[in-house]
């Protein structure tokens, strides 16, 4: 599928994709490049890359595809290193968790948006980062929205939905600020909830021992909050108008409730509830029947033998 | 241990415990009450229960232990009609998961706090409800709080802890006030949250699709937000001025967090998010030393093969 591909930022995203271009024989040699030395070192002992370079515009050198997986705040810089560098025909993809920012970054480094880039967004991850957590099969059956933009080569295009598909993704397209709105709501906000939960309970945790009594419920709640500090700074940065909108709307609501709460309006909270479970309900429907039995590429629970068991 | 005992309501909670002083012999005969007359049929199909009554009083009759599993807001009301019928010598404990307003209720109901009356907390749960969700050994390796008054008699107390002891759960003595602080904290508010956040995505989906692209994060993260509507709605009634306090301190916290995310406070983002990340891993060392290999008493994930894979 592809000669040389070059992985800017080998961690979770970059090492699983170079992980699978390998074992389904997608790819000639694989560059990879960073910043950590010692993340670039283990990634060629364990086998996810074949040699590196610490300089962006050497690592793309004769590279049909760069695969850019570096944190959001970093796409700019590193765009404007390795544009000059990259061979006739090189396509170039991200995995950029918010989408419009990325548009915009390149437009600012490059001074147009340029059509060999396919700007993308594989939603898989888990809290865990570094080349040492890339996994084999970590896309399989997972979800890849991409967002072309006018400017984007239908053909460059096509190649990267080849791509995810053969590792195992379902490709779906749509504008980056539809995007950037879902992902808002679906991911970035509970993030941010779960880093302010454990944040919050953290500060209580001195007076009253807290996390000795937490139970699976808060377990599986806030594992997301031992996701990448430096990350989720970037994330908050690039997509803050969406983010800061679907904010607005959870704040008016939380509002809502505490006040129900407060004054006891028990028919608030049961019809609040309901709805929110039959909504629930449906998405555990949804997923099941979508989810394949046997799907690759899950991660372990942080918990040996964890499982969604909720205090009450 | 007992000879006759009456769960009084054969959910998941009073069911799972049933399952294990039957499996353990640690009871005679299992007499089950409750409101849901197919609950308790089925309660005595599935060997969980040997009979059922739907009085409690009569329910009580001849019994040694009378477990009081029943919604938060159903206490007083039982416990007025089942006092006045139980035998000499009977203990009576209750699994609610707010204790100072079980033990008002107590009061209220009585005109005292009765000195056979142990009340009592197992953290333990998933998001399903009713006899069928029962499971042997769902209190293996999970906590539970016993929050005695200044009236219970000692011999009660010894008996719930010993009972609790032989089902596998670690026993732990508390003031009431401060059980319902700590629950309020790591249980009752990532309900509430968890349930705020699925409403206001269920009012987004008509606009934007947002389920589609809700991957792991949000599932695991969303997933109490199926429990009982009743049983919550209780518990925000019973534990009221706890709740009112914790939702205040995340408030404040998610307010200071989204002016952070409007205004572009990148040091106070990647502060809180890297302060908030530490104290996440450092709960997961801690479980994870704790969690012995093989519990039993597992739910099972509502995907099947669901692993805690997030969104970025």
């Amino acid at each position: 599928m592809f000669g040389r591909v070059s992985i800017i930022g080998v961690g979770l995203i970059g090492g699983s994709l170079a992980r699978d271009l390998r074992r389904l024989q997608l790819c000639g040699e694989l560059v990879g490049c960073g910043r950590g030395l010692e993340n670039l070192r283990r990634g060629v002992e364990l086998g996810v890359i074949d040699r590196f370079e610490q300089d962006p515009a050497r690592a793309v050198a004769g590279a049909d595809l760069v695969v850019l997986a570096v944190p959001l705040g970093a796409v700019g810089p590193v765009l404007a290193s390795l544009y000059p560098a990259l061979a006739d025909g090189a396509i170039v993809t991200d995995v950029g968790s918010a989408k419009q920012s990325v548009i915009a970054a390149a437009k600012a480094a490059l001074g147009r948006v340029p059509t060999n880039l396919v700007p993308g967004h594989p939603i898989a991850g888990t809290e865990r980062s570094g080349v040492e957590a890339a996994l084999d099969g970590l896309y399989q059956d997972r979800r890849v929205i991409l967002t072309p933009t006018e400017e984007t080569d239908p053909a460059a295009l096509a190649r990267i939905r080849a791509m995810w598909s053969a590792v195992g993704a379902e490709v779906i397209q749509m504008g980056a600020a539809h995007h950037d709105e879902v992902l808002a709501a679906t991911s970035h906000l509970p993030h941010l909830l779960a880093y302010t939960l454990v944040d919050v309970l953290g500060g209580m945790e001195e007076r009253v021992e807290i996390f000795r009594y937490a139970a699976g419920g808060f377990r599986d709640f806030s594992r997301i909050a031992s996701s990448d500090p430096q990350m989720w700074h970037d994330i908050c940065v690039a997509n803050q108008a969406a983010l800061s909108g679907v904010l607005d709307g959870f704040q008016q609501a939380l509002t809502r409730l505490q006040r129900a709460v407060a004054a006891g309006e028990g028919d608030y909270l049961h019809q609040m509830f309901t709805r929110s479970k039959a909504i629930r309900d449906r998405y555990t429907a949804m997923t099941q029947s979508q989810v394949t039995a046997g799907a690759e590429g899950e991660a372990a629970s942080d918990v040996p033998g964890g499982a969604p068991v909720s205090p009450q």
